[in-house]
Protein backbone atom coordinates (compact mmCIF):
# COMPACT_ATOMS: atom_id res chain seq x y z
CA UNK A 1 0.00 0.00 0.00
CA UNK A 2 0.98 3.61 -0.71
CA UNK A 3 2.07 5.82 2.69
CA UNK A 4 0.50 9.16 3.06
CA UNK A 5 1.38 11.77 5.41
CA UNK A 6 -0.76 10.07 8.37
CA UNK A 7 1.65 7.17 8.39
CA UNK A 8 4.58 9.90 8.29
CA UNK A 9 3.12 12.24 11.08
CA UNK A 10 2.57 8.96 13.62
CA UNK A 11 5.89 7.27 13.02
CA UNK A 12 7.52 11.14 13.80
CA UNK A 13 5.57 11.06 17.43
CA UNK A 14 6.56 7.77 18.19
CA UNK A 15 9.99 7.65 17.34
CA UNK A 16 10.14 11.26 19.09
CA UNK A 17 7.99 9.97 22.44
CA UNK A 18 9.84 6.52 22.28
CA UNK A 19 12.37 6.39 25.72
CA UNK A 20 14.28 3.62 27.53
CA UNK A 21 11.84 3.95 30.60
CA UNK A 22 13.06 3.21 34.02
CA UNK A 23 10.28 4.28 36.04
CA UNK A 24 7.15 2.00 35.96
CA UNK A 25 3.88 2.24 37.99
CA UNK A 26 2.70 -1.09 39.22
CA UNK A 27 -0.65 -1.72 37.29
CA UNK A 28 -0.53 -4.41 34.95
CA UNK A 29 -0.36 -4.43 31.16
CA UNK A 30 -3.25 -6.62 30.10
CA UNK A 31 -2.72 -10.14 28.37
CA UNK A 32 -4.81 -8.71 24.90
CA UNK A 33 -1.91 -6.23 24.83
CA UNK A 34 1.35 -8.33 25.08
CA UNK A 35 -0.74 -10.75 22.49
CA UNK A 36 -0.83 -7.63 20.41
CA UNK A 37 3.20 -6.87 21.08
CA UNK A 38 3.72 -10.39 20.13
CA UNK A 39 1.83 -10.00 16.61
CA UNK A 40 3.90 -6.47 16.50
CA UNK A 41 7.15 -8.50 16.65
CA UNK A 42 5.90 -11.33 13.51
CA UNK A 43 6.42 -8.74 11.15
CA UNK A 44 10.05 -7.52 12.03
CA UNK A 45 12.70 -8.07 9.57
CA UNK A 46 14.74 -11.04 10.01
CA UNK A 47 17.69 -12.80 7.92
CA UNK A 48 16.81 -15.62 5.85
CA UNK A 49 12.89 -14.97 7.41
CA UNK A 50 14.73 -17.03 9.96
CA UNK A 51 13.36 -15.36 12.81
CA UNK A 52 15.11 -16.60 15.32
CA UNK A 53 13.92 -14.30 18.14
CA UNK A 54 12.76 -16.41 21.40
CA UNK A 55 10.62 -14.60 23.92
CA UNK A 56 10.74 -16.32 27.36
CA UNK A 57 8.02 -13.87 29.78
CA UNK A 58 9.95 -14.19 33.15
CA UNK A 59 6.69 -14.14 36.06
CA UNK A 60 8.42 -16.56 38.51
CA UNK A 61 9.23 -14.50 41.25
CA UNK A 62 12.73 -16.78 41.95
CA UNK A 63 13.98 -16.05 38.81
CA UNK A 64 13.15 -12.36 38.68
CA UNK A 65 14.98 -12.08 42.20
CA UNK A 66 18.26 -14.26 40.60
CA UNK A 67 17.82 -11.65 37.08
CA UNK A 68 17.88 -8.10 40.08
CA UNK A 69 20.65 -9.88 41.79
CA UNK A 70 22.82 -10.26 38.64
CA UNK A 71 21.85 -6.83 37.96
CA UNK A 72 23.17 -5.08 41.08
CA UNK A 73 26.21 -6.90 40.95
CA UNK A 74 26.81 -6.11 37.39
CA UNK A 75 26.30 -2.81 38.04
CA UNK A 76 27.89 -2.08 41.34
CA UNK A 77 30.74 -3.72 38.97
CA UNK A 78 30.60 -1.08 36.27
CA UNK A 79 30.11 1.95 39.38
CA UNK A 80 33.57 0.70 40.85
CA UNK A 81 35.06 1.04 36.79
CA UNK A 82 34.98 4.92 36.91
CA UNK A 83 37.04 7.40 38.97
CA UNK A 84 34.73 8.69 42.26
CA UNK A 85 33.22 11.82 41.10
CA UNK A 86 32.19 9.56 38.12
CA UNK A 87 31.00 6.93 40.24
CA UNK A 88 28.77 9.15 42.44
CA UNK A 89 26.83 10.29 39.27
CA UNK A 90 26.76 7.01 37.93
CA UNK A 91 25.14 5.85 41.08
CA UNK A 92 22.60 8.40 40.81
CA UNK A 93 21.38 7.64 37.93
CA UNK A 94 18.53 4.70 38.10
CA UNK A 95 19.14 2.33 35.11
CA UNK A 96 16.67 0.08 35.48
CA UNK A 97 13.04 -0.64 37.08
CA UNK A 98 13.11 -4.36 37.46
CA UNK A 99 11.40 -4.10 40.73
CA UNK A 100 8.93 -2.13 39.59
CA UNK A 101 8.36 -3.42 36.12
CA UNK A 102 5.29 -5.84 35.69
CA UNK A 103 6.30 -7.80 32.73
CA UNK A 104 9.97 -9.18 32.66
CA UNK A 105 10.92 -10.30 29.39
CA UNK A 106 14.11 -12.01 28.35
CA UNK A 107 15.04 -12.00 24.67
CA UNK A 108 17.33 -14.78 23.13
CA UNK A 109 18.81 -15.08 19.26
CA UNK A 110 18.56 -19.24 18.33
CA UNK A 111 21.84 -19.44 17.21
CA UNK A 112 21.60 -22.47 14.84
CA UNK A 113 18.29 -22.19 13.70
CA UNK A 114 17.35 -24.67 11.16
CA UNK A 115 14.81 -21.54 9.33
CA UNK A 116 16.32 -19.86 6.62
CA UNK A 117 19.31 -22.60 5.86
CA UNK A 118 21.83 -20.55 6.51
CA UNK A 119 21.12 -17.05 3.65
CA UNK A 120 22.20 -14.01 4.34
CA UNK A 121 24.64 -15.01 7.56
CA UNK A 122 27.38 -16.84 6.05
CA UNK A 123 29.88 -14.05 5.57
CA UNK A 124 27.78 -12.23 9.09
CA UNK A 125 26.90 -14.87 11.15
CA UNK A 126 26.16 -11.87 13.64
CA UNK A 127 22.43 -11.05 11.31
CA UNK A 128 21.10 -13.54 13.72
CA UNK A 129 21.22 -11.74 16.96
CA UNK A 130 20.38 -8.39 14.63
CA UNK A 131 17.12 -9.71 13.45
CA UNK A 132 16.14 -10.12 17.13
CA UNK A 133 17.09 -6.48 17.98
CA UNK A 134 15.00 -5.81 15.33
CA UNK A 135 12.14 -7.42 16.82
CA UNK A 136 12.95 -5.82 20.18
CA UNK A 137 12.57 -2.54 18.25
CA UNK A 138 9.43 -3.47 16.40
CA UNK A 139 8.05 -4.75 19.67
CA UNK A 140 9.67 -1.12 21.45
CA UNK A 141 7.25 0.96 18.56
CA UNK A 142 4.52 -0.81 19.16
CA UNK A 143 4.20 -0.73 22.86
CA UNK A 144 4.92 2.95 22.43
CA UNK A 145 1.99 2.98 20.23
CA UNK A 146 -0.01 1.45 23.03
CA UNK A 147 1.11 3.56 25.88
CA UNK A 148 3.36 0.87 26.93
CA UNK A 149 6.93 1.91 28.11
CA UNK A 150 9.95 -0.53 27.63
CA UNK A 151 13.24 -0.34 29.07
CA UNK A 152 16.25 -2.63 27.89
CA UNK A 153 18.81 -3.82 30.61
CA UNK A 154 22.34 -4.52 29.40
CA UNK A 155 23.85 -4.34 32.93
CA UNK A 156 23.64 -8.12 33.04
CA UNK A 157 25.48 -10.85 32.38
CA UNK A 158 23.72 -13.03 29.38
CA UNK A 159 24.86 -16.23 30.37
CA UNK A 160 24.16 -16.14 33.80
CA UNK A 161 20.55 -15.09 32.61
CA UNK A 162 20.40 -17.76 30.53
CA UNK A 163 20.87 -19.98 33.06
CA UNK A 164 18.09 -18.88 35.26
CA UNK A 165 16.02 -18.72 32.74
CA UNK A 166 17.63 -22.23 32.15
CA UNK A 167 17.60 -21.50 28.06
CA UNK A 168 18.31 -24.24 25.60
CA UNK A 169 22.12 -24.03 24.74
CA UNK A 170 22.11 -22.68 21.45
CA UNK A 171 20.08 -19.58 22.80
CA UNK A 172 22.09 -16.54 23.55
CA UNK A 173 20.35 -13.75 25.77
CA UNK A 174 20.09 -10.39 23.15
CA UNK A 175 17.98 -8.10 25.13
CA UNK A 176 16.42 -8.41 28.62
CA UNK A 177 13.12 -6.26 28.87
CA UNK A 178 10.79 -4.28 31.52
CA UNK A 179 7.43 -3.20 30.38
CA UNK A 180 4.94 -1.52 32.52
CA UNK A 181 3.01 1.75 32.43
CA UNK A 182 5.35 4.30 32.63
CA UNK A 183 5.20 7.10 35.40
CA UNK A 184 5.70 9.77 32.68
CA UNK A 185 6.10 10.82 29.09
CA UNK A 186 9.53 11.93 28.04
CA UNK A 187 10.58 13.31 24.81
CA UNK A 188 14.28 13.73 26.03
CA UNK A 189 16.78 10.51 26.86
CA UNK A 190 17.25 10.23 30.75
CA UNK A 191 21.14 9.95 30.04
CA UNK A 192 20.45 13.82 28.04
CA UNK A 193 18.29 15.08 30.75
CA UNK A 194 21.01 13.79 33.64
CA UNK A 195 23.49 15.66 32.16
CA UNK A 196 25.49 11.93 31.47
CA UNK A 197 25.38 12.49 27.93
CA UNK A 198 24.14 14.82 25.52
CA UNK A 199 22.50 14.17 22.53
CA UNK A 200 24.17 14.33 19.16
CA UNK A 201 23.04 14.36 15.60
CA UNK A 202 23.96 11.22 13.09
CA UNK A 203 27.16 11.19 11.85
CA UNK A 204 26.55 10.98 7.70
CA UNK A 205 29.11 11.73 5.02
CA UNK A 206 28.78 10.68 1.61
CA UNK A 207 31.84 9.18 -0.31
CA UNK B 1 2.56 12.84 24.83
CA UNK B 2 -0.45 10.41 24.79
CA UNK B 3 -0.50 7.96 21.69
CA UNK B 4 -3.95 7.07 19.99
CA UNK B 5 -5.51 4.96 17.99
CA UNK B 6 -4.39 6.60 14.61
CA UNK B 7 -0.45 6.06 16.19
CA UNK B 8 -1.24 2.45 16.63
CA UNK B 9 -3.05 2.23 13.35
CA UNK B 10 -0.37 3.87 11.07
CA UNK B 11 2.23 1.41 12.62
CA UNK B 12 0.64 -1.33 12.17
CA UNK B 13 0.81 -0.56 8.23
CA UNK B 14 4.22 0.31 8.32
CA UNK B 15 5.03 -2.70 9.90
CA UNK B 16 3.11 -5.30 7.77
CA UNK B 17 3.78 -3.58 4.39
CA UNK B 18 7.75 -2.69 5.27
CA UNK B 19 9.44 -5.31 3.04
CA UNK B 20 13.65 -5.66 2.29
CA UNK B 21 13.23 -4.58 -1.16
CA UNK B 22 15.57 -6.14 -4.39
CA UNK B 23 13.78 -4.74 -6.87
CA UNK B 24 13.95 -0.93 -6.99
CA UNK B 25 13.13 1.69 -10.09
CA UNK B 26 16.07 3.66 -11.83
CA UNK B 27 14.46 7.23 -9.93
CA UNK B 28 16.54 9.28 -7.71
CA UNK B 29 16.01 9.29 -3.95
CA UNK B 30 15.63 13.33 -3.13
CA UNK B 31 18.24 15.26 -1.10
CA UNK B 32 15.01 16.35 1.11
CA UNK B 33 13.89 12.98 1.89
CA UNK B 34 17.58 11.12 2.65
CA UNK B 35 17.93 14.82 5.16
CA UNK B 36 14.32 13.65 6.74
CA UNK B 37 15.40 10.01 7.04
CA UNK B 38 18.54 10.62 8.86
CA UNK B 39 16.93 13.52 11.37
CA UNK B 40 14.97 9.95 12.14
CA UNK B 41 17.89 7.85 12.69
CA UNK B 42 18.77 10.85 15.60
CA UNK B 43 15.41 9.90 17.48
CA UNK B 44 16.69 5.81 17.53
CA UNK B 45 17.74 4.31 20.63
CA UNK B 46 21.51 4.03 21.87
CA UNK B 47 23.29 2.26 25.14
CA UNK B 48 24.66 5.01 27.07
CA UNK B 49 23.06 7.45 24.80
CA UNK B 50 26.17 6.70 22.49
CA UNK B 51 25.19 7.19 18.93
CA UNK B 52 27.55 5.06 17.66
CA UNK B 53 25.99 4.44 13.94
CA UNK B 54 28.25 5.94 11.28
CA UNK B 55 26.79 6.66 7.89
CA UNK B 56 28.88 6.37 4.74
CA UNK B 57 26.15 7.84 1.55
CA UNK B 58 28.78 5.55 -0.95
CA UNK B 59 28.53 7.58 -3.96
CA UNK B 60 31.23 6.90 -6.03
CA UNK B 61 31.55 4.45 -9.23
CA UNK B 62 34.53 2.68 -7.98
CA UNK B 63 33.53 2.19 -4.93
CA UNK B 64 30.04 0.89 -5.85
CA UNK B 65 31.27 -1.25 -8.23
CA UNK B 66 34.08 -2.90 -5.93
CA UNK B 67 31.20 -3.46 -3.75
CA UNK B 68 29.12 -5.43 -6.25
CA UNK B 69 32.12 -7.31 -7.03
CA UNK B 70 32.42 -8.37 -3.58
CA UNK B 71 28.87 -9.50 -2.58
CA UNK B 72 28.75 -11.15 -6.25
CA UNK B 73 31.79 -13.44 -4.73
CA UNK B 74 30.10 -14.20 -1.57
CA UNK B 75 26.86 -15.03 -3.15
CA UNK B 76 28.35 -17.56 -5.35
CA UNK B 77 30.56 -19.05 -2.35
CA UNK B 78 27.21 -19.25 -0.64
CA UNK B 79 25.33 -20.58 -3.59
CA UNK B 80 28.47 -23.20 -3.75
CA UNK B 81 27.68 -24.30 -0.30
CA UNK B 82 24.29 -26.02 -1.20
CA UNK B 83 23.67 -29.20 -3.00
CA UNK B 84 22.88 -29.05 -6.56
CA UNK B 85 19.02 -28.28 -6.06
CA UNK B 86 18.92 -26.10 -3.25
CA UNK B 87 22.10 -24.22 -5.25
CA UNK B 88 19.76 -23.69 -7.84
CA UNK B 89 17.34 -22.38 -6.18
CA UNK B 90 19.27 -20.23 -4.25
CA UNK B 91 21.12 -18.56 -7.41
CA UNK B 92 17.23 -18.19 -8.91
CA UNK B 93 16.36 -15.70 -5.88
CA UNK B 94 17.19 -11.74 -6.33
CA UNK B 95 19.13 -11.26 -3.52
CA UNK B 96 20.43 -7.67 -3.52
CA UNK B 97 20.04 -4.71 -5.63
CA UNK B 98 23.01 -3.15 -5.76
CA UNK B 99 23.30 -2.47 -9.32
CA UNK B 100 20.00 -0.57 -9.60
CA UNK B 101 19.26 1.75 -6.14
CA UNK B 102 20.15 5.19 -6.80
CA UNK B 103 21.53 5.17 -2.80
CA UNK B 104 24.11 3.30 -1.15
CA UNK B 105 24.30 3.77 2.59
CA UNK B 106 27.37 1.45 5.05
CA UNK B 107 26.27 2.09 8.13
CA UNK B 108 29.64 1.28 10.50
CA UNK B 109 29.64 1.01 14.43
CA UNK B 110 32.39 3.15 16.23
CA UNK B 111 33.17 0.14 18.32
CA UNK B 112 35.31 2.90 21.25
CA UNK B 113 32.87 5.90 21.04
CA UNK B 114 34.26 8.37 24.19
CA UNK B 115 30.08 8.99 24.21
CA UNK B 116 28.43 7.23 26.66
CA UNK B 117 31.19 6.78 28.94
CA UNK B 118 30.95 3.11 28.76
CA UNK B 119 27.42 2.67 30.29
CA UNK B 120 25.34 0.35 29.91
CA UNK B 121 28.30 -1.83 28.20
CA UNK B 122 30.70 -3.55 30.00
CA UNK B 123 29.06 -6.83 30.06
CA UNK B 124 27.32 -6.73 26.52
CA UNK B 125 29.51 -5.04 24.58
CA UNK B 126 27.81 -6.07 22.05
CA UNK B 127 25.01 -3.20 22.56
CA UNK B 128 27.05 -0.87 20.52
CA UNK B 129 26.21 -2.99 17.61
CA UNK B 130 23.20 -3.72 18.69
CA UNK B 131 22.24 0.30 19.01
CA UNK B 132 23.33 0.56 15.36
CA UNK B 133 20.88 -1.88 14.39
CA UNK B 134 18.11 -0.18 15.99
CA UNK B 135 18.82 2.90 14.23
CA UNK B 136 19.30 0.62 10.80
CA UNK B 137 15.38 -0.60 11.78
CA UNK B 138 14.42 3.38 12.46
CA UNK B 139 15.50 4.67 9.20
CA UNK B 140 14.06 1.72 7.06
CA UNK B 141 10.62 2.40 9.05
CA UNK B 142 11.20 6.30 8.56
CA UNK B 143 11.69 5.06 4.43
CA UNK B 144 8.99 3.02 4.44
CA UNK B 145 6.46 5.75 5.96
CA UNK B 146 7.64 7.93 2.52
CA UNK B 147 6.89 4.98 0.14
CA UNK B 148 10.93 5.06 0.16
CA UNK B 149 12.55 0.66 -0.16
CA UNK B 150 15.61 -0.23 1.85
CA UNK B 151 17.39 -3.30 1.42
CA UNK B 152 19.97 -4.97 4.09
CA UNK B 153 22.23 -6.70 2.01
CA UNK B 154 24.51 -9.19 4.37
CA UNK B 155 26.11 -11.43 1.75
CA UNK B 156 29.06 -9.42 1.68
CA UNK B 157 32.63 -9.51 3.72
CA UNK B 158 32.67 -6.96 6.20
CA UNK B 159 36.21 -5.72 6.54
CA UNK B 160 36.45 -5.81 2.69
CA UNK B 161 33.28 -3.11 2.73
CA UNK B 162 34.95 -1.25 5.40
CA UNK B 163 38.06 -1.23 3.55
CA UNK B 164 36.23 0.13 -0.15
CA UNK B 165 34.86 2.89 2.07
CA UNK B 166 38.33 3.86 3.60
CA UNK B 167 36.58 3.37 7.10
CA UNK B 168 38.51 4.37 10.27
CA UNK B 169 39.91 1.52 11.68
CA UNK B 170 38.01 1.51 15.01
CA UNK B 171 34.34 1.35 12.46
CA UNK B 172 32.97 -1.71 11.81
CA UNK B 173 30.40 -2.43 9.41
CA UNK B 174 26.96 -3.24 10.50
CA UNK B 175 24.72 -3.15 7.71
CA UNK B 176 25.12 -2.28 3.92
CA UNK B 177 21.76 -1.07 2.57
CA UNK B 178 19.82 0.07 -0.65
CA UNK B 179 17.52 2.42 -1.10
CA UNK B 180 15.08 3.89 -3.83
CA UNK B 181 11.65 3.53 -4.58
CA UNK B 182 10.47 0.05 -4.95
CA UNK B 183 8.86 -1.68 -8.13
CA UNK B 184 6.36 -2.52 -5.93
CA UNK B 185 4.56 -2.67 -2.78
CA UNK B 186 4.05 -6.11 -1.23
CA UNK B 187 3.16 -7.41 2.74
CA UNK B 188 4.81 -10.61 2.21
CA UNK B 189 8.23 -11.66 2.72
CA UNK B 190 9.65 -12.21 -1.17
CA UNK B 191 11.78 -15.88 0.67
CA UNK B 192 7.95 -16.78 2.04
CA UNK B 193 6.39 -16.10 -1.51
CA UNK B 194 9.29 -17.89 -3.19
CA UNK B 195 9.02 -20.92 -1.10
CA UNK B 196 12.70 -20.93 0.56
CA UNK B 197 11.59 -20.07 4.40
CA UNK B 198 7.74 -19.81 5.58
CA UNK B 199 6.85 -16.59 7.80
CA UNK B 200 6.57 -18.75 11.38
CA UNK B 201 4.81 -17.16 14.39
CA UNK B 202 6.85 -15.51 17.16
CA UNK B 203 7.91 -18.02 20.07
CA UNK B 204 7.38 -16.84 23.66
CA UNK B 205 6.42 -18.51 26.64
CA UNK B 206 5.70 -18.13 29.95
CA UNK B 207 8.25 -18.96 32.82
Amino acid sequence: MEMGRQHQAALEDLLQWRRDVRHFRADPVSPETLSRLRAAMDCAPAVGNARPWRVLQVDDPAKRAAVIADFEAANEDAASGYDDDTAAQYRALKLAGLREAPVHLAVFTETDPNEGAGLGRQTMPEMLAYSTVTAIHTLWLAARAENIGVGWVSILHPDRIAAICDAPKSWVLTGYLCLGHPERYDDTPLLHRAGWQETKPTYWEVV
